[in-house]
């Protein structure tokens, strides 16, 4: 099952982070977006180009530390199909250099809508006979809000084509609480609802080192709630957004780790990819530099708190 | 607010119908698809030609008699950034045909995440400056699970764009119930709570005909809810699926209108997209009249349940 490719890789590296890969222009360098202008002009393509130029150094700069990337479709969409494009680009180009790629699309549908999602994200598309890859990541994150009918279509696909999920349970925003917090009679709040129907769920793809294909995304803002789950819901592996620049810190996530420090992995987008703006004196050419400097400081505070990281 | 522009062309039209266009290959008559392989080959270009034709098509063919077309974007994707080159042609197409159009996205985030996902399908997106359209639909179909940080991003840019949204309140899948219809400690349900804060964000953006930008997803095959739901949300139009392929008939949908036949519109998707595959003797070159003859019968059916369609 595919959250046990990623498990390797976090061991292999000993990092339990994801590179969020949430591309504003505004993060990008003067001197890449002049040359993508140059070229196509201030259009959709030309910001297209210069994503793709600046995810490639990143990824270069990031893949032999880095298990993962978490590639946020909201900022390929905002620069259309030529966005979207640079989407693709950019998960192949992050395969090709062995990282696990986790598409946060936080889709959600029924039945042959479902599948139309999971066969685009996760699986291969059916052109008439021959079989066309679409996006091809190797994990999508889901909202649940729709029931099993926009889960088990993810859970076929991931079958086959050894994928996995993240289904949003507790979120990092300040607002989260107002539908997650809400207590269900008999005191369950619907965010721990949710992570009980992820363990269920995940029956379906239980992989070899204790968890399943079916995660949660579980913010490091709420590191009550994250400790509170991670001894609820002993199968489900956790992706934690939320840490740096939305304030949740590595101690505010030593919750949700297991004592093999296993059981989460937790994404910076801003913090790695801007981290060229907030490094005293350093050059924009030095951005990827600096981001693997911010990927190697982050390593060392989530190491510290998990302690070697073993595979049971 | 984007919603009157909805509701004058349903008046316009005498027909709270929207069309939705979920074009799988397997709905697109073989002389369309062979032309499109002929020129691009089985590939996922060729798929998103073929559902370019068809899609240009069916709107040739509705425009005058519907108001409004729905293209979920799970089908666009499933033919990779080519599909979505397609949805962004399609929305361009419909709305030069003077129809309203809905991307079926689901779309939910939070903070500039959300922000993004308004701008690139509801709004225009800075390009260093320039301003380009990336998608630029009328209205959006959210997730509302991460609470008012989900919202308000959708909510401004509608403001300035003069857009709206669809929130999932009672979606018409036969799972929707795990969660949606669990109760809350007082016993007020899940979609209900949803559906109250769909008139409170809607306050942000009331309209003149007593409805907001804000609606709400309530499924066809839940009746009874329907009706409850229409009671509670006086200022919530409704999207109604689950229409026709999915078990819904016109009368189970009467609860869903208010007394001057407004309130909610209707979809069909395969319905109508698929009528030439179950027309008796229906040629596949008549698929485009097979089209408008089964959104006719819709209208009929529709409207007996309406009555005539006034503005209040």
């Amino acid at each position: 099952m595919a959250l046990d490719r990623l498990i390797e890789k976090i061991v292999e590296k000993q990092n339990p982070t994801v590179a969020g890969l949430d591309p504003k222009l505004s993060y990008i360098p003067d001197f890449i977006k002049e040359e993508a202008f140059a070229k196509y002009g201030k259009t959709l393509e030309g910001a297209a180009e210069a994503i793709l130029v600046y995810n490639k150094a990143l990824i270069d700069a990031l893949c032999d530390i880095v298990p993962a990337v978490k590639p946020q479709a909201a900022y390929y969409e905002m620069y259309g199909w030529q966005g979207v494009r640079v989407l693709t680009e950019t998960i192949a180009y992050a395969k090709s250099k062995g990282m696990f790629v986790i598409t946060d699309g936080k889709r959600n549908d029924i039945g042959t809508t479902m599948e139309a999602y999971a066969t685009a994200h996760l699986g291969v598309t059916d052109v008439d006979g021959t079989e066309a890859t679409a996006f091809g990541a190797d994990a999508l994150t889901v909202n649940g809000y729709l029931g099993a009918d926009g889960i088990v279509p993810v859970i076929n696909v991931s079958k086959k084509m050894d994928t996995g999920m993240f289904v949003l349970v507790k979120t990092s925003n300040p607002s989260s609480g107002e539908l997650q917090n809400l207590e269900l009679e008999g005191s369950e709040t619907i965010y721990l609802h949710m992570g009980n129907l992820c363990e269920e769920w995940g029956k379906e793809l239980m992989g070899k080192y204790g968890y399943s294909g079916v995660g949660a995304v579980v913010g490091a803002t709420y590191p009550q709630q994250l400790t509170e789950l991670r001894k609820e819901l002993t199968h489900t592996f956790f992706l934690v957004p939320g840490y740096g620049a939305q304030g949740g810190t590595a101690k505010d996530i030593a919750g949700a780790f297991d004592s093999n420090g296993l059981g989460a992995i937790v994404n910076s987008s801003r913090g790695i990819m801007c981290a060229w703006q907030k490094e005293d004196g350093c050059k924009p050419e030095d951005f990827a530099a600096a981001a693997r400097r911010e990927a190697e400081k982050m390593k060392k505070l989530l190491t510290d708190v998990t302690g070697e990281i073993k595979l049971p």
